[in-house]
């Protein structure tokens, strides 16, 4: 049972080549020697809370109950904007209060926030510009050495949440939505989820196609490697998300496609009254 | 004991800007809450199996006994091709049966591989995109935790491996190699190894000229700041590999080189018979 | 304590695209299999002995008492120049003596250097061109494993050590400094420290400009969020250092200033004679 509420993860765009994640490691390690701490992602694209929105919500359900997680995506560093800690039935967040935890959020039914106001919990001095170091991951220090959440402060209801864009139909017969992430791969990760376009998802989809620009795809493949080379196709990704893909070749390059890029998903017929 | 057992690697093309490896931790840990996990390498070039393969050989052996190593480079998720577990003397794999352990089946003189099926073990549901999460983080997990490797599956003999290119001798005084890969320093490593050209690794080589491109190489550097600047030589390297360097540089940058570019040894007298 | 003394952080320039990081990881495992090693930057600038200085030293302090730091920056591996184990009051170092600790000795008060020659606690062979791996690795397995500093070699005192490049005055009004680094989020950090210029960091500093090339810079912002977008402004980073930073967006890119880069303060007065 120890090892389980000892765990932290972070999740950051601090990136790799400066010493911020490493310094956030010493801090949770110097409030409690026995944490164990595992990097989530530390190179989230920077000043996007929405990438961080997206990055937490795919990997938080995977770890054990009791985790802390801990989610630095913080353009507004030093502002007015608050430190939050959020629990959910299973786990518990400590993030700025901007919207990076919006689907997690979304996804849980259970979430309480609290405003983090206890300052003896923080390393003093705390900076103007890496709350990171001095704020969350000293929280989250304590939180995994066992101190209750109910002494970092009160808790609130007028959080900041953002809904994730919802792709929308237009006229009948075409859904208008948008590339969420470019994955390393070159994958384009589209916001097309078993929500909102249920049929996409179903055994037996409707002939329809997918519009990137002035590409057409009409082709949706079981995996990445029944594409021929070279071929870009729709796929239902790992994410729960509609993906447009290549066989061993990025998609995006492909199609000089990037975060931001409107994706159509046009009915052969028009749309019924269903799901 | 107790840490010996319960450690994990990871090896891997899912890169650093996702929530791939993040999430492999994740499940991990929550199947064994004792496990340990180190990362070998999360940004193995994208669906470059040889890549791979070279990575995990050039690390595996350096960990202690008992430790279960990840391995997923993986095109043909999804596909027919096999999941695997592979035990040597000392350590335990599991990747995918494409030929990624190739390089560690020709190290070891005892190799046992089976075919993953038993599928209670996996994450259900279980995606069409990422085994790296639901199939061999799961079984790593379980595997960490003591489950014998047995229960996973039966041993096949069948399994995929490919040879390393090697060098060959054309006439009887030219070697042709291939940079196998480019570090991140710019060294060019390439495929000539102790084995096949033992010569080049004895105290006192013959004189010889290394050709890539239109270069010449004539010097060989005990180690890389030997060089005078900007100067492009020759040098074992700690993969056991003829490597092409700078002093502080990048030869590869200077050459013009990379993974794949052919590389001669040029002897100046016909080879002798021997090893 | 337990988890305390078995502490191990890395700070290398080895890059993540290789198995060079995931080897030493092994190697202090397979030595020490209680060690728990935390990773400060595997990214620091090839070669960049002062960007490895920077980095160690503004994250070591945050670690627990007792912590093992490696810090391999090493382009002068397989010469003469000698491998070190150092002490603080608080912390151990492990090393090649090129000056990649300077920034730690000029931080402590109380520093014990040792050059190791203890080689039975090496791997053998060590190679010409990993000693990351074959001493460092190894000697940092041992040292968090309990043993003894004074086993590794005797104490010197001639051991490397640079300053960090000061800003100067030039005349009475004009303080010549340069960029340090400039970090994932294209933040520059200058080496104008409240050491040499305090009244920068003072409450109400005296009116001044900052010159970067034919820019200058006249408002110093309380936080990166607090600058209109696009502005370029000055900054008190959380490193203690003057930063110039644009709000969600890259100050370097906008500047055209990388490493290096001039930078210029100039006071609208006379410096007064004071600290």
């Amino acid at each position: 049972m120890a090892g389980l509420q000892h765990l932290v993860t972070l999740t950051t765009d601090f990136g790799l080549n400066d010493h911020y994640v490493g310094s956030m490691k010493g801090v949770i390690r110097k409030i409690n020697p026995e944490a164990q701490i595992e990097d989530i992602c530390s190179a989230v694209q920077s000043f996007d809370v929405l990438d961080g929105a997206l990055t937490i919500a795919a990997a938080y359900n995977y770890y054990p109950a009791n985790t802390v997680h801990v989610v630095v995506i913080d353009p507004g560093v030093g502002t007015a904007r608050r430190p939050i800690v959020a629990t959910t039935t299973n786990h518990t967040f400590v993030a700025p209060d901007n919207g990076v935890l919006s689907l997690v959020y979304e996804r849980e039914e259970r979430v309480s926030v609290r405003e983090i106001t206890a300052e003896h919990y923080f390393l003093q001095p705390v900076s103007a510009t890496f709350h990171g170091r001095d704020i969350f991951a000293a929280v989250a220090g304590w939180l995994s050495k066992g101190v209750e959440v109910g002494k970092f402060g009160e808790e609130i209801t007028d959080y900041v949440r953002f809904a994730a864009p919802k792709p929308k139909l237009v006229g009948d017969r075409l859904f208008r939505g948008v590339v969420l992430k470019v994955d390393k791969f070159g994958n384009m990760i589209t916001n097309f989820s078993q929500h909102e376009v249920p049929f996409l998802f179903a055994g037996n989809p409707p002939p329809f196609k997918i519009l990137v620009g002035k590409t057409e795809i009409t082709t949706v493949r079981p995996n990445y490697s029944a594409g021929s080379p070279g071929e870009v196709f729709g796929i239902i990704g790992s994410m729960g998300f509609l993906e447009i893909a290549a066989n061993r070749g990025s998609a995006a390059r492909a199609l000089g496609a990037d975060k931001g890029t409107d994706v159509g998903v046009m009915l052969e017929e028009a749309v019924k009254d269903s799901g």
